[in-house]
C-alpha cells in the first residue's frame, strides 16, 4: 500500500519515516518545514536507533500528491477544518483515512465531513516532539493502536497493521471506543495539568498533591467511559498508567509544547467533547470542567 | 482602650495607623521593618486620603510592649504558632484578642492555645498591600466586621467598634460564623485562583471561563456554609461579590503577593480547614480540593 502523511510533525514525521525507511511509498505533506525537508529530508533521533532519510517525497500542497491507499492525518485537531480541502485530492474509492490525533469525537466529526470515507482512529503511545524543522526527537515508547471506526470494506486496517509491524512499529488492531478512551485516560490528566501547573509529567506523578489531581481526573475518565459502555477501563489501569509515567523521563505532552510555542491548544477534543459526553451520560466531572476552564483562559491569554 | 498590633503588614499597619492618627494609644510589633519604621514611622497611601505618622510606638519584641486592652493579630496565619510566645506579654485579665486573619478555623485553633482569652474574628474587606518597609498602599474599600467568638465578658468588641468608627474606619459587629463564611466566599475563589491562573482579580471576573471557576468555587462555599447552618449566604451574594470585584481596580490578593514574594501561602486556613468542614458535613467540594492540591504543589515548588 502507499501512504500519504497529512501533517509532518512529531507523529506524522516519525511513523512516516519508519515506513519510508522500510521501503514503503510515503508522501509527506508539509507546510512551514517544506523547504527544509525537500532539501534535507527527515532526521529521526530515536531511542530505538536514529536514522536519516536524505530524500523524501515532500509536498507543499495536497493537490500535488497522488491518491493513496492509506491517508494518515497527523495534524493538530485544531486544524481539522482544513481537511475539507486537504483530503479530497488524496482519496481513492477505498482509501482508509487513519486519524492519529488526540481526543474524543474526532472520527465522529470527520465522518460527518466525509460521509463515504473509511475511517480509523490511530492511538499513538509515544513520547516524541519536533523542535526544529525536519528533526523528530523520539524519546520513548512508540506503539500504535489502530481502531477501525467505519467502512473499511477492503480490510486495509488489518493490512496496515501487518505492514507496520514489518516496518518495525509495534502496531495492533483495537476496538474503537476502548482504544480512544484508553488514550484519554492518559491525555486528560497529563496534557492539561502539565500546562495548568507548568510541570512536566514526572513532576506531577512524583508529587503527592499533583498526583492526587491526576488521579481524580483519571477517576472521572473511567466513570465516563464506563457510563458509555466502555468497560475495559478500571482503577487498576489508572494506577498502571501512573506507574508507567513514573518510569518515563521528564516529558512535556503535546499540549504543553503547543502552549510554549503559542499554538492553540487541543482543548476541544481532549476536554470539551469528553465532558459533553460525560454530562449527557449523567456523570459528574468537576475536575475535568475546572481544568478545561483554566486551559481556555490560558489559551486566550497566550494568544493575546 | 490601648491597642497592640502583632504583625505590621498591610492590614495591621493600615488599621493601626488609622487608630494612631485618631489619637489612640497604639503599639506596633515589627520584625523586618523595625529599623525603618522606628526611624521613619508609617506612611499610608490611601484612596481615602494619604497620611504619614512620623513617629509610632515601634517594638522589635512583644516582651517590650505593654499589656493592652485589645491585641490585634494581623500576622499571616502561617505564623500563628508564634502566638504562643508573642501573645502572653500583651495580655491583661480582660484583653480582647482580635484576629484579623484569613480563613476558617483560626479562632478555633487560637482558642485551644489560649483557653482563657477573649477572642474575636476580624474580617477586613480591604484592598491593601505593603511592598516596601513602612509604606502601606490602600487601594480600595476598608470596612471591618468584628465577630465575637468567645469570652468577651467586658464588652470590648462593642467598645472597639465605637472607637474605630470614631477613628473613621467603617466597622460593625457581626455574627461570628456569618462573618467568617462571608469573607470565605471571596477568599476561596480569588486568593487561590489568582495564584493558580497567574491572573489579577479583574482578569478572572472579566473572562467567562475563569469566572465560571470562580462561580463554581463560590457555589461550593455556599453549600458548605449552608450545611454548617450558616444560612446568610446564597447565590445572590456570590453574584454581588463577583459584581463588586468587577468594580474593583486590578487586584492581587494576599496569597498572590505571598507567592510572588516566595512566602508560604495560607493554604491551611483558606482551603484545608474549610474543605475538612465540608467533607465532615457531607458536602462535596471537588473544585476546592483541586485548587488546594494545585496550590500545595506551587507552594512546595516555589520554596525549593
Amino acid at each position: 500500500m502507499n501512504y500519504a502523511i497529512i501533517g509532518t510533525g512529531a507523529i506524522g514525521g516519525y511513523y512516516g519515516a519508519k515506513l519510508a525507511q522500510a521501503g514503503k511509498e510515503v508522501h509527506f505533506l508539509l507546510r512551514s518545514d517544506y523547504e527544509h525537508v525537500a532539501a534535507n529530508g527527515l532526521k529521526i533521533q530515536s531511542c530505538d536507533g536514529s536514522f536519516v532519510l536524505p530524500k523524501v517525497n515532500a509536498y507543499r500542497q495536497a493537490a500535488d500528491m497522488p491518491p493513496c491507499d492509506v491517508v494518515i492525518v497527523a495534524l493538530k485537531t485544531t486544524n481539522n477544518p482544513q481537511l475539507a480541502s486537504l483530503l479530497p485530492p488524496l482519496l481513492k474509492p477505498d482509501t482508509l483515512v487513519l486519524l492519529i490525533q488526540n481526543g474524543i469525537g474526532v472520527e465522529e466529526d470527520v465522518a460527518r465531513m466525509f460521509p463515504d470515507v473509511a475511517l480509523a482512529g490511530g492511538l499513538a503511545f509515544i513520547c516524541a516532539a519536533k523542535h526544529t524543522p525536519g528533526v523528530i526527537e523520539h524519546q520513548a515508547l512508540g506503539n500504535l493502536a489502530v481502531a477501525p471506526y467505519r467502512g473499511d470494506l477492503t480490510g486495509k486496517a488489518a493490512r496496515l497493521v501487518e505492514e507496520w509491524v514489518e516496518a518495525g512499529i509495534r502496531t495492533r488492531l483495537a476496538p474503537y471506543d476502548d482504544a480512544r478512551w484508553q488514550k484519554a485516560l492518559w491525555n486528560i490528566p497529563f496534557n492539561g495539568l502539565c500546562v495548568a501547573m507548568n510541570a512536566t509529567t514526572d513532576q506531577l506523578v512524583n508529587d503527592p498533591d499533583a498526583c492526587k489531581v491526576v488521579s481524580t481526573l483519571m477517576d472521572e475518565v473511567i466513570a465516563t467511559a464506563n457510563a458509555l459502555g466502555v468497560n475495559c477501563l478500571s482503577r487498576v489501569d489508572a494506577d498502571k498508567m501512573i506507574e508507567m509515567t513514573r518510569g518515563m523521563l521528564p516529558y512535556k505532552p503535546s499540549m504543553m509544547l503547543d502552549f510554549h510555542y503559542r499554538r492553540p491548544m487541543e482543548i476541544e477534543y481532549i476536554y470539551t467533547h469528553p465532558i459533553a459526553k460525560a454530562l449527557e451520560a449523567g456523570v459528574s466531572v468537576p475536575a475535568m470542567q475546572m481544568l478545561e476552564s483554566q486551559l481556555r483562559f490560558f489559551d486566550k491569554r497566550q494568544l493575546e
